[in-house]
Order: C-alpha cells, then sequence, then structure tokens
C-alpha cells in the first residue's frame, strides 16, 4: 500500500542529527498550507518512527504555530521521560529555522483490564444507506477522505441564520480505503469542518490553533477495524470573542470507542 | 490576598537563567506528590509571569511525566512562536535534572465576536441548597476546595458494582474564597475524582497522565465571576486497557461557560 497518498504524504527521512526530513504534499492541500490533519499525523509519525519509541500513543497534542509553507520541513521528537511502561515526548516542527508547529505526546504499554464505552455510538443509518458527499471540493485534501453526512453536512446556503446547534455526524473514511494505523487515525480525528460554519453559516476566516486526540484503540482494534467506515460526531461547546472550541468522536462499525478528540479554532468575524 | 494558601503554593521566582524556582505545597498535597492542578496552576504561571507574555491563556496541555517530590522544581517557559496576536509556549517542570511535567500553551489577544455557549448549563438547584460535601478527607488538597455535589458525589459504598454511567455535577469553589484568575481557573479544572471511582466504585490506582484545558473566559469574565461558585460537570467517554478520558465544564452562577477540559489517566485493576 505505499502508493496510498496517506503513506506518501507522512514519510518521513531520518537525518544524521537525529531530526527527521518531511515534505508538504499537494494531496493534502488545504486553503492556505496543508490539512492540519497530514500535519498533526506527520508529528506523530516522527514519535512512531523513532529508534527510542515504547509502546502506542494515548494522547497527542499538537499546536499550529504557523501555516505550514509548500515544501520541506524538519520535525523532531524528543522522549523527555522514559519510565517502565509509559513515555512522553516533546515534539517540534520546523521550517527555515522557524517553529510551526509544537506538540506533546504521551506513549504507552497497555494491559489488559475491565472497560467500557460510556459515549455511545449514536444510531444513523448503515453508511450504504447515507449519500456520499460530491460537488466541487474547495480544497484538495477533502477528496482524500470519503464523507456521508447523516446530520449535519455543509451548509448549502450560506446566509449566516444561527442553527442553534453545532453537531455533525457522518460516516467516513480514507479513499481510497487504506487499513487503520495511528497515522491516519489522527488525520481522521481532524476531518471535520469548522463548527462556527455549522453553528453560524458564513464562510468566516478560521485556524485550528491546537487539537488533542486520546487513542483508546490500541493495535488489535485498529486491526479489527482494518479500512471500514468509521462514524464521526462532533459539536462544539462555546464560542466566545474570536476563538471556538469542538469535541468529537470516533467509533468503528462495530460501535467500539476508537478516538475523543478536542480542538480550539480562531474565527474572524 | 497575598495569604491565600493558592498563592503561596502558585508562587514562582524568577532565576538568573530565565527559569523559574518553585516548590511543592503541603496544603495541596496529594496521595502521591501533589494535587495535579496546582502542578498545573505552577506551570501556567511560569507563562503568565513571562517577561515575553502576549495575550491571555486560550488553551494549556500539561503532561505529568512523574510524581513531584515533595521539596523545589524549576519550570521553563519558552515562547516558541510569537505572531502579531498569539503566542505558543513550551513548558518543561524538572526536579533533579529529571522532566517531570511536560506541557504547551496558546495565548492570545482577544477581539469582540458574536458567540454563543453551545453546551448551556444544567439545572441544578442553588449552592445554598445543595449540601457541602463533608467528613475525613483522604488527602490534603480535598480541604482548599468548597465543593457540593448535586449527582455523583463520591461513593459511599465502594462494592464495585457498576453503575452504568460515571456524571458527576458539583458547585465548587476555592476554601477560603478567592477571586477567579487564570491560575487559580486551572486548578479548579482538576478538582473532578476520577470518573473510574464514579463508574465502578473500586478505589483503584489512578493518575492523570495528560490534561487540557481550554479558557472561553477573559479577563473581564473572570472579573464579574469574582470569588462566585462555579457549577462543574464531568464525564468519563471511554475505558480500556488502563486509560480512561474524563471531559469536564465549568460555569460560573451566572451559567457563562468558562472553561471546557479534558484529560486521560492510567488505571489500574
Amino acid at each position: 500500500m505505499n502508493s496510498h497518498p496517506f503513506d506518501a504524504a507522512v514519510a518521513l527521512q531520518v537525518q544524521v542529527d537525529g531530526t527527521f526530513l518531511g515534505r508538504t504534499s499537494a494531496a493534502y492541500a488545504n486553503m492556505v498550507g496543508p490539512f492540519g490533519g497530514i500535519t498533526a499525523a506527520q508529528a506523530l509519525n516522527a514519535v512512531l518512527q523513532h529508534p527510542q519509541r515504547l509502546g502506542d500513543p494515548i494522547s497527542l497534542t499538537v499546536n499550529f504555530a504557523a501555516a505550514l509553507a509548500d515544501g520541506p520541513f524538519t520535525v523532531s521528537a524528543r522522549p523527555a521521560r522514559t519510565n517502565r511502561s509509559t513515555q512522553h515526548w516533546v515534539i517540534e516542527m520546523q521550517q527555515s529555522g522557524e517553529t510551526v508547529l509544537t506538540g506533546t505526546a504521551f506513549f504507552g504499554l497497555r494491559r489488559e483490564t475491565w472497560g467500557a464505552d460510556e459515549n455511545t455510538m449514536p444510531e444513523v443509518p448503515v453508511p450504504a444507506d447515507v449519500l456520499r458527499a460530491t460537488g466541487p471540493a474547495r480544497v484538495e485534501w477533502v477528496k482524500r477522505y470519503e464523507m456521508r453526512f447523516a446530520e449535519g453536512a455543509i451548509p448549502a446556503e450560506w446566509n449566516g441564520a444561527d442553527q442553534g446547534a453545532s453537531r455533525t455526524r457522518l460516516w467516513l473514511r480514507d479513499d481510497p480505503p487504506r487499513p487503520l494505523d495511528f497515522a491516519s487515525l489522527t488525520g481522521l480525528s481532524d476531518v471535520f469542518f469548522p463548527r462556527i460554519w455549522r453553528r453560524r453559516p458564513l464562510l468566516v476566516p478560521i485556524g485550528t490553533v491546537s487539537m488533542t486526540v486520546y487513542y483508546h484503540a490500541d493495535a488489535s482494534l485498529l486491526q479489527s477495524t482494518g479500512s471500514g467506515y468509521l462514524l464521526g460526531q462532533t459539536q462544539a461547546q462555546a464560542f466566545r470573542n474570536g476563538y471556538f472550541d469542538q469535541t468529537a468522536q470516533l467509533w468503528n462499525e462495530a460501535g467500539e470507542l476508537l478516538v475523543t478528540t478536542h480542538q480550539v479554532v480562531y474565527y474572524k468575524e
């Protein structure tokens, strides 16, 4: 599957100083700079590929400090603390000597325990019964994902009328389908269009400033999910004076909760 | 108000190398090491007190890499990127040359915009009509907060029976009352007892590994809230193989959403 555009986009090359060299991908271009989900996946990938890596990701926070310019970037991943079965990472991405992303990650070895999914998958029609979103894509990265909106699609009319709520539910997966891994799950965590456009349909300028992903899926759950659809649900909690947050969940078709994620987004109006 | 235990606990002293020197506080001691909320507040305080600080906090992520030992620590706060009206910080706390906390923060200057609280305050009785939690405190820090549980108090019986849900709602504030600021709001964001104890009452060992706070309150909203009560609501989304997450919201008595926060917590059983 090395020919999949996602694999090409997140590929990193280790440098003599231990940092990694990557390159923005035209296939995942956004309005200004790349799709944040692919940048987050590249940041995580620096830890995943690091020779000192212990265990699998439990949490990741990335902060988007500036829009990336098209071209190369470097990522450094430093294991700030390694315990017996857990590890804390500090991540930084640079272009032309300037920081464009900061981040931290927590990795761990998991043991089997009692468990439960408390936020259970909402009832929606199966993917085959939900129309695939089509039409002219404003930005290139959107074409890399199959999206089937069960609730709260991108507004058809940008009339600015307060909708009272911002919830969206959709089936989604990579296009072409690709077996899920931690990097692609990170990208999928950022697929949701900004909640301000849903709550109050106006195409105001926006930009995610910080995003956190909690990985409830372990390697075996990724494997059993494979290249199936994920159900994504997202909603904002507050919009105030230039910033709003949005929370999201991703379940697999079997209803297992793989990810909970949160982000805070700048908006202008 | 310099005599308030919170102010003494978060006090930092600038060093010649630009890092800050702090000290753990016996008043906020937890089972092992200090209450995580006070450590998070100390980390934020390093940015708040930094001479290059621009604007107010919009988001903070702290990762607890090891339990702090009683005694001194250093905090470094580095402005990794400063834009016209926003700033990205990288934070690290050390004891005896070892990293005990990593973190990032995003600060910004806010402008007035359209806004809405989408996650609205649930209806609960007013603080005066909810009993204050009393009884022997297992740990010292709990005595620094007034807590009035409207729903989901600490279990009276540790019988391990699955409760099916983990939600808690409570009125809370510093004890003695103290005018709210960004540091104390950070501490208050971590006051909730671990959701695993609520979902399935067993005193299993736990420890927060990562916590993110989104500040929807700006300086004027902090001021209007003053030393009033906050309503906290918290619930888990998933428990699986050693880690669970918990989300929380904090509203003031007027029903304004001040904070949304998330954490991922290790549990053993």
